[in-house]
């Protein structure tokens, strides 16, 4: 993609490669093929961050593979979300120095980037019963390099617990808000601050909330501008995302 | 269902009355019945309110035929909902009395109530589009004999707006939250208040609102406890229930 | 909000508190911080009923030091919903006087309110198996000071037990119409009483009643107006606001 | 399928007729092709009525060049269901004979079969919004050979009026219970009397009732035994179906 | 509903009972009430079939409790819809000739009625996967007093194995047909016999079958008109309905 | 994509062209950049067929833009989707060689391929009512080179209609087949036949129908194997991807 | 909010001010009420842009009112959305100064602000059937001071044409990714960038899009981290939400 | 179906064979029936594969009954899907030639079929989640006689490593294309080559992508042309498709 292609062909007109060896260069794949995965070691020149893995739905051998794999092209820490304990128990057999958060299901390998985004990623939640949601959003933001300061239990029931911390929510850079039942949080906070808001419905509730359907809908619909919405329970996009938007001032 | 069975059984032994006129009284019919239509004529004495009748479906002549033969019966005022332009109209030929409010479909034929609730239902919505519902739900309590108190345009994504009104939120006897979109006012208000909250969800949006199935969810899953919800833009349920819960100190 | 702000600001002015103190007072937070949760001290003044606490989603342990926490403030009883059986026991260990009832998940710790409530509630039911948000709701509204009269088993597939408790319908201040399935029971009372109907949907039933989708749809829908709906198994919403309308007389 | 193909080899073995005569007979077309539709000429023998013409979605020169050709085959009535106005007025310049009922949007040419079924199918619908589904029922019951008792506008909000007609639900040999918003009807009709109840959802109501899914649930899910359901406002499937089993006694 | 009014009434006047008697026996209950159910004990007379209890969501002893007070009332077979294999082994200790049949989860304590319906009821279905719900329609309708003739695993993409059926089917009096994925199975039967159709869709199959929706909708579209729908996996009320329509040539 | 890049980095090598020239040759875009939309003159390379223009959602004016800058490029016919009568006719006047299909809102200028498929694609429709969806699919694989065999109003509620065309159907190459309602046409067909079938679910029909759902989750169920399904009403994608396959035998 | 209390507290303190000046600058309403509508004239402070007139759901005059209402308290433009045709020629006669664009149906009264954002927006669409809600997007960003490069139809069946824009997306700021159908587009495209992607799923398409549903749903799941969504054709939230990530860098 | 009834005719008329054996030969079932099930033994001929038993829903003793069947009756290989590792365990016992793998659930009993399609089938995955239905894909084709090229996880959020595998692609002569969460693959894969696409949805994912009801919708809106679709992780059906495509030049 961003191969400097008028180089090669200059390469090749000058002879200082040959033409297959160009072919290969313009073809040649900007990954590491491991049997059942692809992994993508250009995503961080490409993107700003490296490979993050989905441990969902991946055997512990196979996750604890991609990592050795990774570790041989980047010293870079490795980010591991929806890691279960049983799983997290096996992987840190064979990598010592992981960390693992249980509430949030994160596991990290090696060092988080240090905090150097712009300003500081506020989380709020609506309910203790977010705090899983949540602390996935914060550890990721906190890895991708981001200031982070929760606010949870400050659901729109009784909105001055909200109010109580308007000081931190006006110094936010971006605002992560997460709330699952009538999800009514976002709107509520994208009305109060100027800083962008990111939606994170969460699957937390009975009945009509339709395992996160319903406050899926209502932060779609919220009636502030400034609040984009990522997938039910998706801590880590909403963290991954804030902290997009905390480097923007950052030279690409 | 009330009749006073014990007193006819008496009037049968005491022979006042013949077995087949006894039979008579237990069974017949109290209602109205003509040709296309059955009009409750008793559900004053059950349930407080005469007959109200729903407009849409219904032909300017067949609510005229049942306006006429309620009025045989009774003085009362006679409400009519979802009553379209066009049709009353119509109506207001034959029934000269009709008062139309275009906006929120409402008919009146006679007199409302005088206001002799408790206290007085504050009747808000988030947005200036979900008026016609607020209206239909503000005149149906008024001709029910409420005290009706209006508080437009208050959502939540300004929600300083909504404090200003505080004072009137405090003192309401019944609240009646009216949204569409995310239909978060419903919460909010729910939290603040000691009121009951009548919910009512509206069509008002598009996209993901689903014709108001968003707003309709999030209020279900509204975390503050004192609120209940009636279907997509039923004002006039609203209204109704409002008034119902308004004239509890009544003698019954 | 119902701070005495007029109050403080004479304070102000005849210099008994400073500047500072003022500015603390108005924004002083109220509600306690608990590291994990911060629990709303001032519920009680505001909605007439002290925190409740919300089992689902909490640890034990969690649940033991905000009970413990709000003690610290108050005499008031506590009540602890969605409480299962296994976290009971672990909880009942820490807070020995705590009453648990099952089939209903409710916890109470301490003493409930004297039932002062204006009249009776009473609770209906379709069937057996939707006894267990029944008795969440009958034992809620008797917590907050309400008497209450239980019907169960009276779906309207055999409308004639509904029937013989015809008297007992007639004398509730408040009814609670639980049923899953087709959800009729509401319509049936709504159209008999004048008292207003809060309908709590259930999840009882198979197939095409879709978790309770089916019984909450026909609720909305219902062709008798005094009735509200609550989410799908709502039943301590339900006791809720049925408390709040049975105490509607009360100075508030 | 029911050819008597014993009868077709013995002739075949007895030479009456050819192999190729054989073949054919046995593979023939059994329908009527002109050009655009094949009719089902033995669908009378097959299932004891002849072919209906859904007239929604055929042009009028179509629906008048298949009755012409059925006409052909055979002297029996003919029932266009959903035959807009509009449709009717040009049909019926070609077919002189065409009754034609507006609100239900029946068409009929030729006569209906005499009323010869067991017992009578009872209609009974939930509002007056509910007629034109009813009068297709109804319509089809009678042209179908039954005896049909019209009891509208008896919904279960106002359940005293279903009470009154009790004697003629107790007479019925099938009913046909149709209601849209909560559909509750079905329920309360099937747990009342022992004739098999045929539910038809209508699309009448809004908001919540999702053009009839609301009553459609509800009626799958009615927990009175005796009900079964059809397509939402398919008054002439039940009107058909109401037939078959109010012929059953009949030989076959 | 059915007591003899005119009777009471007489023998009020007469004398022959007092006017509290009499009062007695119309409010009477019709049901015996034990505590946490209310049985109803008319069912028979009035819908000709006892009591059944369905057995998901009752506790075995309940379900014991239950059948010892509708014995103390009646000789006639009792009928237990899903019961489970745990549950069905408590309850055979207590009541030792408890026929169990675990396919399809169905308990019979005493005798069938026997068979005495008009004509034979036939159960198809699509797949073998769909045999529990066609023996719980199967058993049924023999518990209720009908002959039953199985087709199984006759789905219409193999269409010749129905054909090969086709003497059975037309011999039916009813047909239940019973699939699941897209339920094609009840349209291709409806189209081919002159019996009414009952069909079950069933939650067999995966993905886009949503738990029988898909089957459930092809159903109720059926393109062939004899076809009637219960809920999914319904295969109780479809053997009850094929019941009531088997036995309607009988004097009520 | 298929540029011979071998071939382009010779030339480069061998200075036939320069290095700039290469770039372009690799970068430059294979479309046609008309202002509001980009046309891609490369598919028949690619597809083995030309553009094909969606009129759904463009203006006549625009439609006529790009198929003039299309026959700058090619002399191949022009295939146009959902042209609504009104725009055919104000297209026709700038393009006079337009043959247009009102039913099937096909449009076409220039010629058909001829028919140079393997075999032929069989049509067949449920109804008449799919015959529009039937004649896109139809006329598109004519376009695309195909020989079509229509087969229309064979639905399975008359299966002998289906079975009287048996010899056409097994004489299929490929077949498509198209209804709405209850879609069970595609599994009847998938299981008689050894031919690829593309289903294609139309929105004919009302009520549970739902615009199409109900047919397409029960083509998607199909219990038969070789089917597969496109989106509801895109006779076109249909007619496509029966070309697709009846060429495969085709040097590529 | 941000109001200086301290500020006022010291003035009420040093007397500068009464008590009761004090509470009414504390409790004063930070907006305009003008009957029908709450006009919010400090959003501009608390989050930079003006208050934006929904346009949909207000009449003209209403509309015309609001305006002139803002222009009293600022000279900033002032952005209208959902301006249909027919109201922005009523709305234009008395404001003469309307700019319109019909295809997004935005009205922009006065001046834009000048592009003053750190990077460019660029907005690209799927189809050409998406530029009204693209427009919404590129027009409201324009107007709150971004720099906007439209890359209109190129969707992800032909994504050569995406890679012949790959230079313009690479030097983005924030991308807008606009797409109907399947929304594919915005997972290739946070794919390929390092840039925050703003999702818009449009209402284009037919059958299975269920108006927007899916490409919503597509959008939500996309396996590209750097993805956020608003709702269906919500371009002004998506050209707003941009403005606010492009605008990172500015002082608070 | 396709006896050859003019030969039976003959035999009849050549009295070869008597009536009656005509009658039973034209009638005579083409299936083993074996209590529980009825085995289609002509399937081969009919669709040129065996008999493939579903493995889900049956116990692992009924599948070894209709394995030993069809033994019987042929030598080919005998196709197992969704076969459980605990049901494959039993099988295996009895089966001692069964081949399992795990990951896709597939058991073949006996020997796949040679490659003798005309091209490749390409398997291509959006990630590693999908491989198990991929695998089912794969296996299914390789066992009706066709060689696969596995691509396995290149998804487009990193479209670099499809494009890696573009030579590939272009060489498929069917692709089955496979993805969870959005789906997207389906369409980029559709646009770039020749070859028609079958997509299989997978339930991989959470929240919003409701267990593949997103890449479902996504698929079927696929804005490229020659694409269709199976039901969610039918990675079977997709592999018995791209074999009747892949065998399509074969003389029938």
């Amino acid at each position: 993609m961003n191969t400097d292609l008028y180089k090669i062909l200059e390469d090749v007109r000058d002879k200082k490669i040959s033409v297959k060896e160009a072919e290969l260069l313009i073809k040649k794949e900007p990954y590491a093929d491991i049997d059942f995965a692809k992994i993508d070691l250009q995503r961080k020149d490409r993107q700003g961050v490296g490979e993050v893995i989905y441990g969902a739905g991946k055997t512990p051998e196979r996750i604890i593979a991609i990592v050795k794999r990774m570790q041989e092209s980047s010293d870079d820490g490795i980010l591991i979300t929806r890691l279960s304990k049983e799983k997290a128990e096996i992987v840190s057999k064979e990598l010592d120095d992981l960390f693992y958060h249980e509430e949030s299901m994160i596991g990290i390998v090696g060092e988080k980037r240090k905090a150097d985004g712009t300003g500081t990623v506020v989380v709020v939640t609506g309910g203790t019963s977010d705090i899983p949601v949540a602390e996935e959003a914060a550890l990721t933001a906190e890895f991708l390099g981001n200031k982070v300061d929760r606010i949870y239990d400050v659901g729109v029931a009784g909105i001055h617990r909200l109010f109580s911390a308007m000081d931190r929510l006006m110094d936010a850079s971006v605002i992560i808000a997460i709330a699952g039942m009538e999800g009514a949080l976002a709107s509520v906070v994208g009305g109060l601050v100027s800083a962008p808001v990111i939606a994170v419905p969460t699957s937390v509730g009975y009945g009509a909330s339709f395992e996160g359907l319903s406050a899926l809908l209502s932060m779609l619909n919220s009636c502030a501008a400034g609040v984009s919405v990522v997938n039910i329970d998706n801590g880590f996009g909403a963290g991954f995302y804030a902290s997009l938007i905390n480097h923007m001032g950052e030279s690409k």
